[in-house]
């Protein structure tokens, strides 16, 4: 059986599956993100019950605190130190070392940087990320990039690529572990033309599964969206096409229209903590005055245990308060809305309506709660 | 069926039922603390798994926060607002109101004090704490009290005794909700005598419940655990005997070992947030570095799902990082301990062992951990 099984398209959207040896992934997938081995403010049990059939993991942060050798030592790695069963995907720690790291300094080997948490040096380079990586023992590993921030200049972009591409190869060489997939990540920027040059490279190595990195990191919605309609489709129709750090639930569905299969985001867990609710008719934000007396569920359209036992009033009460588990049950809520959406996404798409239901749900979405 | 059944008596210890409309209540009997709605870290999909047959309120926070009419407007109640199907006690925010708001001025009606909160002006009296607790319809209800701290002089104690036996004649006086059981407390510090003549004037009010109120306030525990041995023996037999606010589990097996039946505090929810879980062989610091690579459960006796599941290497890594998961986790593990303590409290009574259990707990807690 092949890693990933394209199994239906609609207009360019794909349904597909992903194999792991810890489970069945079936694309277009949300990956909930979990940065220091646990989904924030969720239990495994939490996550037993939801059923994400993959999560991710922070390099950057696990490498830091507790570290990888803790993890592998006492763990086996990261599934059973946080005990998930199901598959774990691991960023490279690149993003992280450029966007939350003192003083980094890229050199040809890799990127010297100083510790958010305490200002202690460090050193990650693409075969540093690859043993941190195959430690955790995660069942899709990123290959480590050079990340450049938006706006930028096509020059600068075309030495990030070039490293990106000579540091992809560095990581294809490093054994990993038998159970281990490794992705290139294609930079590029907003340049269509750039991207292109950046995947023809990287298709020479043939990775198993092909990401697009650095977007999502300050440009306009809609020039992400231009972009991934034409750049998507071009990538390797045999091989899962992960978006990475991306985003909103319309965001979302436009990836799944221009052709991409994974996805991953902080936001339904970072805005549940701060009291966003995402709902079917937009996010909901539960400090409003509106509803302070409402017994009505987070989302009426849903179905998880938070909805059908908790009301507006005693959620919005538990934040006003400052209680942990107002953040607690939005965050069940909100991944449970995603998780929700893609097997909608992925239902459609099997039905041959995924632009039918993109519409829909758009309109719905757009509707809002400031009555 | 009467509203309370002593059973067995073993030695000074006891066991005994308490019915409610909401509940069975096995006593000796631990009531977790939820003093703003909700038992702090844990969900009620939690506390359904937990089982406390009874938990805690406290009317102060819940005056202020969200207030008892929006309890009542929006859930008819504490136990619909917060989802939770068993009994609930609420104190009468009386302890409260003195130690922790700014300002209190204390005059026959009642209390004057300003919101720990926002410095706003609020009135409690005997009167406005019933009204408060019959809104939030709890099953048992407690008087408003005087609760002078300790050490204190004689004279003043004796003027909180008489103020509250006057508040309780009026709380007496108040028409709750016919499911509502109202419980006396008894005041008077560390005198016997007091003690003795506060009962006294409190048995003439024939509470279905008594309560022993004013401990555990800046004594000796020795000096608590003396007037407990000799003054809990002379409260009336057939009526459930409440020790307010205590204790650690030492302090609660003293307690049942001196006639006691009703336990609250919040140590094991607070020092779980504070990274203490409670075990077979006394508190373990999961801060200690001696955990760091320790792959067993927080408690090898326990059976409770966390100790099932999670290691304490991983809860330390959690705690160091500020997750709130490892609070979430310990919480649910020490609760647990108490109410697992207190089913195994309940059986040695029936067993005609308890000083066997409370002996070999005993010096199995103060084995501690540091090794």
């Amino acid at each position: 059986m092949s890693f990933f099984t394209l199994e239906k398209t609609d207009g360019k959207a794909r349904a597909g599956t992903l194999k792991t040896t810890h489970s069945e992934i079936q694309t277009p997938v949300f990956m909930p993100v979990g940065t220091r081995a646990t989904v924030k403010s969720l239990s495994s049990e939490d996550l037993d019950e939801l059923g994400p059939q993959i999560i991710l993991g922070n390099t950057y942060h696990l490498y830091l605190r507790p570290g990888h050798e803790l993890i592998e030592k006492v763990g086996g790695g990261l599934h059973d130190f946080m005990s998930f069963g199901k598959s774990i995907l691991t960023d490279s720690g690149g993003y992280q070392v450029f966007s939350l790291s003192d003083l980094n300094k890229i050199t040809e080997d890799g990127v010297w940087f100083q510790s958010h948490i305490d200002g202690s040096k460090h050193f990650i380079s693409p075969e540093k990320s690859m043993e941190i990586q195959k430690a955790l023992g995660s069942d899709i590993v990123m290959a480590f990039d050079d990340c450049p921030a938006l706006p930028n200049t096509d020059e600068k972009i075309k030495e990030a690529i070039d490293r990106t591409v000579r540091w992809a190869k560095r990581c294809k060489e490093y054994n990993l572990k038998p159970h281990q997939f490794l992705f290139g990540i294609v930079q590029g920027g907003l340049s269509l033309e750039l991207r292109k040059y950046c995947l023809e490279e990287l298709n020479k190595l043939d990775f198993p599964g092909m990401a697009i990195g650095g977007l999502s990191v300050g440009e306009k919605n809609e020039e992400m969206v231009e972009l991934l309609h034409e750049f998507t489709p071009l990538m390797p129709e045999n091989k899962p096409r992960y978006l990475m750090g991306v985003g909103t639930p319309l965001d979302i569905l436009n990836g799944v229209a221009s052709g991409v299969d994974m996805f991953d985001c902080v936001l339904p867990t970072r805005n549940a903590r701060n009291g966003q609710a995402l709902t079917s008719r937009g996010p909901l934000n539960i400090k409003n005055a509106q509803f302070k007396e409402d017994t009505g569920p987070l989302d009426p359209g849903c179905s998880c245990r938070v909805c059908k036992r908790y009301s507006r009033s005693y959620i919005r009460h538990l934040f006003t308060v400052g209680e942990y588990l107002a953040g607690q049950l939005i965050t069940f809520h909100n991944i449970h809305f995603y998780l929700n959406m893609m097997r909608e996404v992925r239902q459609a798409i099997f039905d041959g309506r995924f632009d039918e239901y993109h519409q829909t749900f758009y309109k719905s979405y757009n509707l809002g709660w400031k009555n």
